[in-house]
C-alpha cells in the first residue's frame, strides 16, 4: 500500500446511502410530557414504516440511558447533554441513510432548536404530542407521576419540572382524542406530502 | 388513545431490521497506528460493500470528534470515553441493521475488549493493520508524526504513546506489503466465510 492509493477513491456519501434504501432520511422528533404516548407512537410508527419497506430506528430513553448515556444523571446540564448526544447520533444515522425516530420528553425549546440546527433544512420533523398534564398523570403507566407526587423524583416534567410547548412544530397531535393509529397516519401523511421519496 | 393500546403492538426488532437489509449486521473494528491505512481501507471497504448492496457506515475520528465527541480532549481518560461512545454508537447501528466500520487507532486492549464485550458473540471483527512505526512515520500523510517529533503533540501513538498490539484479532493485515484492494478482499472474504448472509 502506498500513498498514491489514498487519493483515488471517492467515499460513499449520504445521498448514495439514502438512495440504496430508496428513501429520504429524516429525523422524526417526538416531544411531549411523560405518558403523552411517545413510546407507543414510536413503536407503531416504526412498524408501519417497516411494513412500507422503510429503514428506520427508534432512539429513546430506554436505549440511550442504558448505553451511550449511562454516565449521565438528571440535572439540567446532564439532561441537555443527553439530548445533545441524541441529536448527534440522529445526525450520524441520517447520514447513514436511516429514518430516525427520536422519542424524548425534551422539555426545553433550546434543546429542540439545537437538534433542528444540527440537521439540514427539512430533515427535522418536530411532532408535538399535545395532551394535558392531568390526562398524562391519570394515565401514568410507569407510576412516575405518583412517585414524583410523593417527592421521590425531583424536577419531574409535568409536576415540578416545566415543559416549554413547541411554538411551531411540523405536527401537533392531540393524543387525548386521537388513537395511536390516527396519530401514526398523520405522521405518515406528513412524510408523504412533505418528504420526497417517502 | 387509551392505555390498552400500549400493550398490543410488538416492536420491530434487530432481526427484522437486519432481514430487511438482507444482511447480518456486524462491527468491523479497524485498529492500527496513525497512518497504518485505517481510513483508506474503510473508505474502500464501504465502496465495495455498497456495490454488493450492503448497508454500511463508517465511524471514524473525523466524524465523531467534530460532533458527538467534540467535548472530549486527548487525555487517556478522554480517549477512553471517546472509544466507549464509539462502541455504544456502533451497538445502536448494529441494532438498526447496519454493517458498521470503525476506524480508530484504539491503542489499548482494554478499550477494544470493552467494544467487543458490548456486542453479541461474532459481531465484533477486529482487523489489525500491522505495519511498523517506521513505515507509518515515513508515510505520515497528515504530518502528525512530524508534529509529534517536534513536540507539538503529546502522547502521540507510535512516538511517545504506546500501542498494544492485538493478540488474537480476527484478521491481521500487513499493510506494508498488501495493497488497499488486497486488504479489502481479505476482509470481504472473511465476512463471506464467517458471517452468514454476507
Amino acid at each position: 500500500m502506498n500513498q498514491k492509493e489514498t487519493e483515488v477513491r471517492e467515499p460513499i456519501g449520504k445521498a448514495q446511502r439514502a438512495a440504496q434504501k430508496h428513501q429520504k432520511p429524516v429525523c422524526i422528533w417526538i416531544t411531549g410530557l411523560p405518558a403523552a404516548g411517545k413510546s407507543t407512537i414510536s413503536i407503531e410508527l416504526e412498524r408501519r414504516l417497516h411494513a412500507l419497506g422503510r429503514h428506520s430506528y427508534v432512539l429513546d430513553g430506554d436505549r440511550l440511558r442504558t448505553g451511550l448515556n449511562r454516565d449521565l444523571g438528571y440535572t439540567h446540564e446532564a439532561r441537555s447533554e443527553n439530548l445533545r448526544r441524541v441529536a448527534e447520533v440522529a445526525k450520524l444515522m441520517i447520514d447513514a441513510g436511516l429514518i430516525v425516530i427520536c422519542a424524548f420528553i425534551s422539555p426545553y425549546r433550546d434543546e429542540r432548536r439545537f437538534a433542528r440546527a444540527l440537521l439540514a433544512p427539512g430533515e427535522f420533523i418536530e411532532v408535538f404530542l399535545d395532551v394535558s398534564p392531568q390526562v398524562c398523570e391519570a394515565r401514568d403507566p410507569k407510576g412516575n407521576y405518583a412517585r414524583a407526587r410523593r417527592g421521590e423524583i425531583e424536577g419531574f416534567t409535568g409536576i415540578d419540572g416545566s415543559y416549554e410547548r413547541p411554538q411551531s412544530p411540523e405536527l401537533r397531535l392531540d393524543t387525548e382524542h386521537l388513537s395511536v393509529d390516527q396519530c401514526v397516519e398523520q405522521i405518515l401523511a406528513f412524510l408523504a406530502a412533505r418528504v420526497p421519496g417517502q
